[in-house]
C-alpha cells in the first residue's frame, strides 16, 4: 500500500481550490484531474496511446459492464485491465451500483442531476434488499446478483489502482425517506466493501498486475444537508478509505447541485483526495474545483465529440461542427490549441467528415476534446500554483 | 515536371518482377507498393498520421465521391488535399470513371472481375456519349456530367501527384462488340484527357500546392488479348503519360485474371511504372509483382477491418475476430508482428471490442492490416533484391 500517497501540494488564498498529487503504483495523478471514460475497457473510438499523447493521466472502466462483457476473470488473466487495454497509467474502477441504479431507474444521469425525462431506456433492475441489488444482465438477459463483497472481488480482479465502495446510487425523485434509508443502506454496504478489501481473501495478483490497490467511500445523503452531514461523520469516522467521492443525487438544477457540492465538499476534513462524480462540463469544473474538488469524471468530452461537438473555451463552451457555417470555414476548430487536430485540419475538413460518415471524424474530434479538457485542467493547476484562479477563469470563460 | 522520376532498380532474375522507386514532390514510392484508399478523404476510421507510422507510402482518393462531397473547389482552397487530409506523402486520384460506371452497372468490382450478383446498388448511370458520362448525385440527386475535361480540371483543384486519365470501365458481362467500342471511346477520352492536362489553361496552384502532377494512361481491352494489344500499341504509341494502369475486365475468375494480367503486362515495353486497379490479395499481389506489377490498390485491407478481419501469413489470409474461438486467447494476431495491435493487445481483447461494439476495434486491425501490407511489399521488395523472391513467397504463404 506504501505505492499510494495523497499530498497536497499548493493552495489558493481564500478558497478551497488546491493542486495535489495521488500517487498509484502506475504513476501520479497531479490534481485537479480529469478522468476519462473507458467504459467497457475502451475509449470510445480512441487509442490508450491517443490518450496519452494527449496528456490523459488517468482513465476509468466500469465493474458493470465489464462483469458482463468480457468477465472480470478473462480481465484477471490478463493481468488485469491495465494490460487488456494497453495503459500503464493509472486507473479507476467503479463499483458497479452507478450502472445498475442507472438502468435500474431509467437514466440516472438525469435522475442525479434532478431532470424529468421521459426516457426509454428499459429498466432491468429487478431487486435491492440488504444483501445487494439484482438486475437483468443486457448480454443475456440473465438474473445477476451483485453484493458489496461480488464488487470488491471483480474490482480486485480488474486491478485498477483506485476502486470504488458499492452503493446505491439514490435518484433525486424519490422522498426523504427512501433517501435515509438509503443512504443506511449505502453505509453499511460501504462497511462491508471495505471490510471485503481488507479481507483480500480471494484476491492473488495474477500476471504482473502489481495487486496493490485503494478504495474510495462515498458521501451520501441527497439534496439534505443534515444527511450529508450523518454520512461525513459515518465516512470519516466509522470507516476507512483512502479517498471519497461526493455521490447521490445533487438537485434538481444547476445552482442546487453547487449548493450541494459546496456545502458536502466545505464540511470535509481535508486529509483526502476528494472525487466528484459525473461532472465534465468546463465551466462547473471551474467552479467545483473552487468547492475543493479533486477529480472528476464523465462521459462528455468524448460522447460530445461523437455527436460532432467540439470543446471550445467561452461561456459556450462548444461548437457543432456539423453546422453548415463551417462547411467552407478553412480555420481550425482553435487556432492557438496545440491538439493534432487543431494543427493539422480545418473546420471545413472535420465537417465533410461528418456530413461524409467518415468514423475519421469521431476520432479527430474526440482528439481535440480530451487534450482541451486536460489543458483545461494543466490550466487550473498552475492557476492555484500561481494564485490568478479568478483571472484565469475569466480568461477561459470569457474568451 | 522534373520532381517526378521513375527508375528500376533491381531485377529478379528470369521474371518481370522488379524493385522501381517513383518519385514526386512529395516523397518517393519505393516500389512494389500498395496505395491505400482514402475515398472520401479520409482512411476509414484511421488518421493519416497512424498511417504514416504504419510505414504507408502513398494513399489515393477518388475523384468521384470528392467531386459530390465536398467539391473540389473547397479542397483547391484548402491548398489541395494533401493540405486537407493532412498527408506529406504521394498521392494518387482516380479519374471518376470507375465509380461512375460501378454505380451505372450495379457494382463494378463484382462486374470487372466477372462475379454476377444480385447487387441491390441503385443503378445512377444515366447516359454514355461520346463527350463523357452522365450520371445522378448520391448527395442531392442531381444529374452531374464528368468528362475528360472535367475529369482533369477536378484533380488539378485536388493536386494529388499522380493522375489518372478518364475512361469507361468495361464490366465483363458485354459482348465483346460492346468491349472494342468502349476502348476506342475510352482511348479518345483518354487523348483528350491528356490534352487538358498538357494544356492547364485552367490550372493554378493554388495555397502552396506543389502544383505538379503527372498523369496515369490505362491500358483496356477487357479478356481480349487482340484488343489488350491494340491498347498497349495506343498507350505507347499515340499518346504520351507518366504510368499506365491495366484496367477494364480481367474475366471471369482467378486463372482469367491472372492470364490477362500477365499477358498484359508481358507486353509493356518496361519503360514506365505500371499499376494494377483493384487488387489487394497478398496472394495475388505476390503473383502480379512476378508479372511485372509495381503498384496495388485495394478497399480490401481497410474493408476487411471493419469486418473483423485481420490479415495473416499463410494461404488461409485472413482470421475472423469475432469467431468465438478468440474470445479467450490472449495471444495477439501475430506473435511475430511488431505493428502497435499486435504489441499491446490480445486476441481476446479485440474480440471483446467487436463484441461491445466499440468502434477502437475497427481502428485497432485497420492498424493491423495496414502495417501488414506495408510489411508484405517491403519483403516482396527485399525479396527482389536479394534474388529469393521464390523463397520469400513461400515462406508468407505456407506460414
Amino acid at each position: 500500500m506504501s505505492n499510494f500517497k495523497w499530498e497536497v501540494k499548493y493552495k489558493l488564498k481564500n478558497s478551497k481550490a488546491r493542486v495535489g498529487k495521488i500517487s498509484t503504483p502506475h504513476g501520479d495523478i497531479e490534481t485537479p484531474a480529469f478522468i476519462f471514460c473507458a467504459t467497457k475497457a475502451a475509449l470510445k473510438s480512441f487509442s490508450t496511446y491517443d490518450a496519452k499523447k494527449n496528456n490523459t493521466q488517468v482513465i476509468l472502466s466500469n465493474t458493470y459492464h465489464l462483469m458482463l462483457q468480457p468477465g472480470s476473470n478473462l480481465i484477471a488473466n490478463h493481468g488485469g485491465l491495465h494490460k487488456f487495454i494497453g495503459w500503464d497509467g493509472p486507473m479507476l474502477t467503479d463499483s458497479g451500483g452507478f450502472q445498475i441504479f442507472s438502468l435500474g431507474y431509467g437514466s440516472v444521469a438525469d435522475e442525479i442531476k434532478g431532470r424529468r425525462t421521459n426516457s426509454k431506456i428499459k429498466k432491468t433492475l429487478i431487486n435491492i434488499n440488504e444483501e445487494g441489488a439484482v438486475f437483468k444482465s443486457y448480454i443475456n438477459g440473465s438474473n445477476v446478483l451483485l453484493t458489496p463483497e461480488k464488487s470488491i472481488e471483480i474490482q480486485r480482479d480488474l486491478g485498477a489502482d483506485l476502486i470504488v465502495v458499492f452503493d446505491e446510487c439514490t435518484p433525486f425523485n424519490v422522498n426523504k425517506n427512501y433517501t435515509y434509508h438509503s443512504m443506511l443502506r449505502s453505509h453499511r454496504w460501504a462497511k462491508r466493501s471495505i471490510n471485503a478489501f481488507n479481507s483480500k481473501l480471494k484476491y492473488e495478483p495474477k500476471n504482473g498486475s502489481s495487486g496493490f490497490q485503494e478504495i474510495y467511500s462515498i458521501i451520501q445523503g441527497g439534496v439534505f444537508k443534515e444527511m450529508r452531514e450523518e454520512s461525513i461523520e459515518f465516512n470519516e469516522n466509522e470507516i476507512h478509505s483512502f479517498g471519497v467521492a461526493i455521490g447521490g443525487s445533487l438537485g434538481s438544477n444547476k445552482e442546487q447541485m453547487k449548493e450541494v457540492v459546496n456545502f458536502t465538499a466545505s464540511r470535509l476534513i481535508n486529509t483526502k483526495p476528494v472525487h466528484l462524480l459525473g461532472i465534465g462540463d468546463p465551466t462547473d469544473i471551474w467552479t467545483f474545483v473552487e468547492y475543493g474538488i479533486d477529480t472528476f469524471d464523465c462521459v462528455s468530452p468524448t460522447r460530445l465529440a461523437r455527436h460532432g461537438a467540439a470543446l471550445v473555451k467561452g461561456r459556450k463552451g462548444k461548437i457543432n461542427i456539423k453546422n453548415i457555417e463551417y462547411k467552407e470555414n478553412i480555420n481550425p476548430i482553435d487556432k492557438n490549441c496545440l491538439c493534432y487536430t487543431c494543427k493539422n485540419f480545418t473546420l471545413s475538413y472535420l465537417h465533410h467528415l461528418f456530413a461524409s460518415h467518415e468514423l475519421l471524424g469521431l476520432q479527430l474530434i474526440t482528439n481535440h476534446n480530451i487534450f482541451f479538457i486536460n489543458n483545461l485542467m494543466k490550466t487550473i493547476r498552475t492557476a492555484i500554483k500561481n494564485n490568478d484562479f479568478e483571472i484565469k477563469r475569466k480568461e477561459w470563460l470569457e474568451s
